[in-house]
């Protein structure tokens, strides 16, 4: 049994990661940290736990029992994670970090998007970018993971076999995504009241969101060496959807060679991936066919046989954009089967 | 491994089954029929089983496949089941009837109430009603289960307890109750259009509803022989909320023996039951604690300490109302564990 | 013209008022305070009134603008408009009250249900409580009207015929209702998140709820000289259900008299009133019939020719439920036609 | 008081026309129209008119009641429209086709999206676009207005300022829109159950919708005659979200020229426009911020300093998208103001 430690557990993403945990069969849940609600048992902040978890909240401060784990995972708001990271890693323990903390490997850049300084920033170099579908070998020796993003999940995995073989032929790519609202956290606040985004529909953040330097990093690492990398506009638009959970990406890429067969390259580079579905021509993937489960499923098209490829891309942005990728990189990190603990189907309806 | 057929499997109840035994460790779905959908993908109609499930529906009429089945659910519209169920019962075959054909033991009561002559009242007696916390005994050995109907189930595991010890003491019970709108199924309707009945909320069948003589029936057998049974005005109203799945039952009940500690009651009797939650005192379950779980949570206030009760019983109408308690009876009818294939916790957010 | 002033209009409550006022005919709106938005555009803060409102919200301490208007509505937190209300009558401003401020009679009573002293508890009997369709006289003159709360418009009109006449017969009375989320407010919290009330039900409030005791003046109040009051016990269930707008009250009367037209006695209590809607017998209204409009519309019921009398209430609760009322009431008090500005049918879908 | 006839008002349209006409000040509804309904109470179908309107339907044979309109609006599916609407031009009634039948220019077109044979190609061309911002001058005099579609409103409005100025410098145009569930109607179909679309999020028909053609040709139009015409591609990819009105357009233009002041291009455009508002710099217009009235929001906005130009718009889509834009062209046509009927602001929360 792997020995788990979870710091920050009272947001949505904490409270997915608990849900996957408490049946995961080769987890031993020992400790999950809250300044907030310390003492108070898991299963009265989120009832849905009552009768699978026991565990109650302890103090953050008592770093003993996180050291003692052989993983600790940080479902904590950005800049918490690198506190502690340092001393964790020097006791042994290795690490996930659901948040933004060692996402982007250039620390000015970090700076830039995230308005603090970093505060260990040799850590960028040496943590592996989450994301198994790139990144699977390097995850499996990883002591330090930053899990991706949610909306940088989605846009990787639909982008991948265009970049990886260079097919993209024009200088803009367009990502427009759309988010159920438990992205913006569980945090309270008038943006995110039912009574504000419930039968609407928004966009945001359109002069910049902190995920487009990251989609940006992982496009210029998707690229072969034999194929030229995209130098090109990325243009990212994400959106607010009145649901709960899930991500659709719809990303534009300008594709002017009609010789390659999309579909077949799709599934062919997805051909063994245990979590991205590749559907058959002409689909059109809802979110509700990945509710709760770890899975993206995508589908491909060129509207009017004309230049620009149209690729839609769902994911539970809380399971594979968020909680369930980084049980999916535990279980490759400690050579577990990557299924485990994350075979649960959707729930449909 | 249970061999288990299901006939009709295109509702939500049947979408609900295959999710939940799809990956239970002790079946092997065999065979799933339906006319309409014959010989397509089951994970072409439900796309969230694509990667999960591999069969195919097929023609109903071919009864050899179902014949050879250890246990066959039949997930169809009321009145389906009951011209099938002779033969296979008489083939050896188990059975588990999600819709209604078998819940009334009165064959009179029967047609007043479903509008058509019964073809096998005589297999009326011999049907289990299968709520497992008043009948778990009579279901081990049965070979023919009427699975109880959503509201039914809320409504009488809310009641048990206060029923079973005679302390209803007034000449009216009100079951105020609320569902989410996959209760009223899968099949194309005006009334159940997302433009009808989002941001919106009826009650509906307020003059007669099939349930009201279920729930009748269960009251009466919840009685024990030393109390005195409730003999008075039973009012049952359904709602109608917009949200998918979930049904919360507000029960008022007039008791005025001030002298029982109605949570110790309800703590009692439910203390070994693995799908019923008494949660702490002054408890407000929300549907969302069993979102696409077996439980069924329920919490006892007594208002301003006057005369009525109120009980307030929570489930997943599409799990603990129906097929996750189907699978629940299936788990006791083959001597498993109650809660094998059924431990996975509420989704939540 | 009227001329209005509106004190906090940066709720659900004074965004609604402000839409009503916004194209009354006979209405001069001319001031809007708000502590934290003073100086900001209204339609900046509710960008769904750019180019019907052009006010700024000021601050609420200059009160000489306030001073000058024939009519002041405070759309505050309870415990906000006793402080200003002594002067402002005093200066000759009417005043209507959407808050709880004034709407219990009994200054003991309020202090038990809000937790503080009122600060001018003999305003209490001077102030008009104002459902139109029990005080239509009495507020005519009033200089002070209390604005009901949203619970108490709806349980009202469907109890008044009723009680009015003397026919509930037992000792019970239950008002089971379910609220839409808008009525908890604009502020932010983690319990009106869409993450949390979206695709949910719950019961809230059960061990007492501020809006029961004026449920109980309420109906003291209707009690016709001749007819026996009704004594028992008042039984009051608040529900959350996923949707912004709407109040559905289901209350349970105990009418043994089988001798009385229940129909037709409230057909011909509401026959001239403009704001209420006695529906067809047999029907259920839903919220949307009300969505955005003043009218409450009614159905009742004898389920199974049975003893209880069910009554089916629907409003809209930031409408007929606040500000629609509170409009009704101004117009009343000004001898405007009473439907001036009221008269949009509701949004459906 | 213009007479006026509603042809097929049982769709969500239908029932849109019917709440604005109903209390327009210068509108005499005299007919309406329903083969299905004939017979039937308007507001027995629809209760949210309950008060407000006394028609029947009638059969829509008996044309000498349409005849006798000043104006007849088809509310009816596709098709329909121009099986009648010879007879009523030549008996000098003026028409407003809410459907696609006169939408396109070119017979050949039409039959090629809508798949059947135009019964009168000929008044294609004698039939004006009706979309007041393109073409007042021609609606004024009309006596066949084709209602532009919900999407091909949004993209337009959103593209025209850029299109008439000739300022897209590349060879795509990006039109990723989302709309609520209305749009898809009020005929019972399984995929707009509320079982279905609720809490998910999906593209449908990238392959090639129906106003894809509709919006090339606006676009055609729209070019100036000093200006160079746009003749690249244009990609239209919808999408439904899960609530019941609104469109949200988020368009993608190359503009390579940074010396265009477009936020004052649009206001320019725009300034004498009374149901287009374009909102502030750096704004995210909001669906909700036009819910139920006839109001276009937009953003424009340059991501990055870069070279796509990214405009945000929003319309309600039975609304501007459909009835109200109706409504418009009515008053348009019958020299009122433009705005009468239709100031009634969004319905916010």
């Amino acid at each position: 049994m792997i020995r788990v430690g979870i710091v920050g557990g009272t947001g949505y993403t904490g409270a997915e990661l608990l849900r996957l945990l408490s049946t995961h069969p080769h987890v031993e849940l020992r400790t999950i940290t809250s300044r907030t609600e310390a003492g108070r048992a898991v299963s009265d902040l989120f009832p849905s736990l009552r009768g699978t978890l026991k565990l109650c909240f302890s103090q953050p401060d008592s770093n003993s029992q996180l050291s003692s784990c052989d993983l600790v995972f940080f479902a904590t708001p950005n800049g918490v994670a690198m506190q502690s990271t340092p001393q964790l890693l020097q006791a042994g323990v290795r690490i996930i970090d659901l948040a933004a903390d060692f996402r982007l490997r250039d620390a000015c850049l970090w700076h830039q998007w995230y308005h603090r300084e970093h505060t260990c920033p040799d850590l960028l170099q040496q943590a592996v970018y989450g994301l198994p579908e790139m990144n699977r070998k390097a995850i499996a020796t990883a002591r330090l993971v930053a899990n991706p993003g949610c909306y940088p999940t989605a846009a990787q995995l639909g982008l991948l076999p265009l970049i990886r073989h260079g097919l993209v032929s024009g200088d803009t790519i367009i990502i427009d995504a759309k988010s159920g609202v438990s992205g913006a956290g569980r945090s309270a606040s008038v943006g995110a009241l039912f009574g504000e985004v419930s039968e609407s529909f928004k966009a945001y953040g359109v002069g910049g969101h902190r995920h487009l330097p990251e989609i940006r990093q992982g496009i210029a690492c998707m690229s072969s060496p034999t194929s030229a990398p995209f130098t090109g506009e990325l243009v990212f638009v994400p959106h607010l959807t009145p649901m709960i959970r899930g991500i659709h990406a719809t990303l534009y890429c300008p594709v002017k060679d009609r010789s390659v067969d999309l579909q077949a390259l799709y599934e062919e580079t997805y051909a063994n991936e245990p979590f991205v579905d590749m559907m058959p021509a002409g689909s059109h993937p809802e979110t509700r066919y990945v509710r709760g489960c770890n899975q993206c499923r995508i589908a491909v098209h060129r509207p009017q046989e004309g230049n620009t490829v149209v690729i839609l891309c769902v994911i539970d942005n809380l399971v594979k954009g968020a909680a369930g990728q980084a049980v999916q990189n535990m279980n490759i990190m400690f050579g577990l089967d990557e299924q485990a603990g994350l075979n649960c189907p959707a729930l449909m309806p």
